[in-house]
């Protein structure tokens, strides 16, 4: 027992290097001052024990502090739950994202004519739903693919979307579209392969709308939370976090969709978290499956690409649905949704 | 349109090649015979395509015509939904398994006491619950680690098991110890490491009791149901499935919980599938979150660890559940269940 | 053998698609004619195929000339082989990158302070070198780590290069950045962060320096070939490849250096390939082996990092060699050269 | 400074504790007393700190206890450089594998025929090497595949090695073929998924001939070092560790070859370390470049797979070097080598 009263000793020690640390300056890492600290030390050492591990053992020190502050770092994100400690919820066109009842975002992988989006913007606001997504600025691994009908695309996009009273989510992939796209979005997206572009992010921190932030290809969530922290960092709170499959071995989907990420962002954040069925999936037979494991794990939203028709689709044919598989799709989530309901 | 005819045309000629093959013997693949060929075709080729080119298409047809049988073979895969359409039901201790109502498997990571597993399967027989699990003969990376208590775990288990008329569930490493343990297991598991140890899977596949085959660790769907083939190949079709996570890059939980690969299962072969919520997330908060996502996905059951005192597991400390936390996990899970069975 | 002057047939007839394909527009991909030329096969088919197997040979034959033509593409590729032959060469402050005889770029991963490039400078100068790297736009995990001196850490470098004749080689992150920074950099990175920022990939294509591709954390080969096939396409062919460690589950190394994506590389551009040791191995003591094992499976260059007194270092403090490692490291390395030179 | 010597003091107070838990007992984790521990803390626990502190403290108290033991435990591991600084050196058939010098053992996959295996036999003596590999009992995804010729294969293959002085390498699959074997294989393989086949570990470690032991599919080098501590630990330290690829996300080779691992298990073990080059590229255009990265990064051998006309092989068709081609891919590398022996 002798050794909880040295522990507490030190305890004290810690708080009052803590303390000095902070007289000396504002800084809170100075190598210089960790260089020569650990050759004052190295002068004074009397033993028992030898240098090395002296050295040893003050290393873990620094570390264990700079750990410490790490801990006190996390605990003072943005975007943590520990900072806040209330779900943000967010106002979509007045559906509030994150205040217990799922969301959805459908529409189209790409925005490809106004016929197409109009057709699709008629089937979802048939159905009572709130937003559409539609790509308009399409990042696409080659050159030489389909990207997008960029400013045309995001107008047609904005005109069918006004007509059946949606609101308009939509990628931007660089800082500098910013400007002239903020006319016709609503949501603006940051897709996976930007997640670490951290001048958009910036950017998009800026703004006063609400942003979709997906996760990268191979981002741990730790990356994915940093993320987010950019933007509110940058003074933008109203930030959608969205798992859409991580890069794996399995190539039976074609992303893995790691379900497990939800909870642990809902209790890690306070923002809203969606699910993209369709990219981390890549199977129209697995949207379905993939939505209700997602909202009974306590997704905020879920999110799926539909198409008029995806046979011809100019993107993304093997998993979008067309629109009788959309209602469908969107009648079997209904009775699913309205089971789980009730539980609440 | 003339090619629509052209390709009926060679339609029938792939036909013939498949009788001819049919005839010239029983094996399906003949290396000599298709060097044979290749070295034909060359020596036959008037043009107007180039011998180089001749060679690619023929590969092509031999390819195809190889992919056509694979794809028979797929079909014919005794574990096969094309083979076998109904859902196969597994009568353990009374419980379907298998049969729409999930079930569960709890029970402590390693038999380390009499007194442990007895207070764990009164705990679990207390719930009207059917199975009981516990490691005996424990797979650990080093041979230092403890390895669990071979048969005499396996006895008490199995006395524990009795006393409140529950099935035993526990791994078998080799085929060496089938013999001895089959008396005190009712469920035999193949653990991850083992899913590709094809000649305890062929044992297993003799013996009359059901088994438990687990998702090898980096195992990709396919190799885990030609797995089960082994099993089913060699005479028992009393197999569930049971996905364990998968490895990846992400680190905030011990495995990644593939979840999509629950519906696959379902879809391609006939056999229950369970997940195991333990292993997959490697965290006690995420046991209950996952195990709705399962069930929701249409998994057959789910497995999780419960240890009357987790801080002083002998292996896996960090994921067991205690007792308390174990009667609050299953009265939510139950709660969800409620909800869920209306449904259907 | 009458399967094959069918099969010859059958070519023609495939030509003959690809006359009418071309005839009747330019686009290679018209999703309304597929959907039309679908329709018209069903409505004239008459056995003995049934239509299932008609709509799935068509579509077989749609998709091989679909392949077909994007193998075209690939040959097609600016930066493929097949396309140029030769290997390009780019001249970099008087170095022949890619010209037969490895070159190295060393230098520290942030730009800190003048003192410190400069004596890294010194050092680099000291051994006959011509490029010295050095991170000035820091992306960053976390909106809170050091960020990097921006504009004024370029301009600390470039003056530390020029006392030693050395080209600089430092990271863009944002289009937006490149003009200020054009002055002070000779050789453009682009981070594995950013190989699929397209619009950076733009617009360091329309510059008229080298520039560095770092391949992605999680990137397959064809995407990083496409990334260097988006700055080409915009009219600069000066790219150097970089190999810096994809993501995988194993952490003895921060990143897993893929040795085997340099022979591919090599095979499939004509562009020079480095390998980022440091970033692959996060290992001061993995430094040395690697680049034996870059230079001897055909790399054109190694880069690694170098810091005055790592133990202090902003960023990657665990993986830079200090001065007196780097002499050992550079005289073990070009003792290891001198062998291989004489292969050659 | 009077942290420094409060350091000393907890030093002191640390290894008090391990005195005391040295003569309370053999075992080095006893669950019940460290909640007794945990428990008479709370009671005595006087603040400053409180109990959640405190708590958190002790258990760090205890895990950093445990490291260290683990680190003891590692450091005398037998298989650790730790514990034997020296290399182990093998003796296969007069061949000193580990002395410094880069051994080879080719063959081919599976023994298909006697004539085969001669003809190959006869290549590999013709080069003057002295080991031959060709697998009889073969581990295959589906039950269907060829699954080798079993003991027969094996009679083969000896008799064919036999005649042209050579060793036999060949995979054993289940500790029950090991006797039936053993009078025909020189060098026992235990394959990749057999890495934690414990059973089969245990197993040849009790026997006094040479085992080549491959890394998992997804093993980390860890749990491979361990694998391989399971066979010394059963009284065979001839154990000869080969990289044979990883599992991840790129498709381009066959799994990718972590070359790193080869410098990190020279460096923690004692043992030899082989490549794998066919199975880790699984590309016959690599086997010449991934051999000779191997060599440079320090591996003691390198393993490829060579048949007398792969075109037909019944496995690994696509990755078998033919004669001539093995011809000219071992005259690459001799001529490789004779420049890196100079060196030494």
């Amino acid at each position: 027992l002798q050794i909880l009263s040295l522990i507490n000793d030190r305890a004290s020690v810690i708080q009052e290097i803590g303390k000095i640390k902070e007289k000396q300056g504002m800084n809170r890492y100075d190598p210089l001052r960790e260089r020569h600290m650990l050759n004052l030390l190295k002068d004074n050492n009397n033993g028992p024990l030898d240098q090395k591990t002296v050295d040893h053992i003050f290393k873990e020190i620094f570390k264990s502090a700079l750990d410490m502050q790490e801990e006190d770092t996390r605990k003072t994100l943005l975007v943590s739950r520990k900072k806040k400690a209330e779900d943000t919820i967010i106002n979509i066109n007045g559906e509030m994202v994150g205040q217990g009842e799922p969301s959805f975002i459908f529409g189209p992988c790409a925005v490809e004519s106004q016929e197409q989006v109009t057709t699709v913007a008629e089937a979802i606001g048939g159905k009572g739903l709130k937003m559409i997504r539609g790509g308009a600025y399409k990042p696409r691994t080659s050159p030489y693919d389909f990207q997008g009908l960029g400013l045309e695309g995001l107008k047609m996009l904005k005109k069918a979307a006004d007509q059946y009273n949606l609101a308009v989510v939509s990628e931007i992939v660089t800082p500098h579209h910013l400007e002239e796209a903020l006319d016709y979005v609503d949501v603006v997206q940051v897709g996976a392969r930007n997640m670490q572009n951290f001048e958009l992010l910036k950017a998009v921190g800026s703004i006063n709308k609400p942003v979709l932030l997906k996760r990268g290809m191979s981002a741990t969530i730790e990356e994915f939370i940093n993320a987010a922290e950019y933007i509110i960092a940058s003074g933008n709170s109203q930030i959608i976090l969205c798992e859409r499959g991580i890069r794996t071995y399995e190539k039976a989907t074609r992303n893995t969709l790691d379900i497990s990420a939800v909870p642990i962002l809902k209790q890690e954040t306070h923002l809203p978290v969606f699910v993209d069925v369709t990219h981390s999936t890549g199977r129209r037979d697995l949207l379905l499956p993939a939505a209700k494991a997602a909202i009974a794990i306590g997704a905020d939203g879920v999110m799926a690409e539909v198409h008029p028709d995806p046979a011809v689709a100019l993107s993304d044919a093997q998993q979008q649905m067309n629109l009788p598989q959309f209602d469908e799709y969107y009648d079997s989530l209904m009775k699913f949704m309205k089971q789980y309901e009730m539980k609440i």
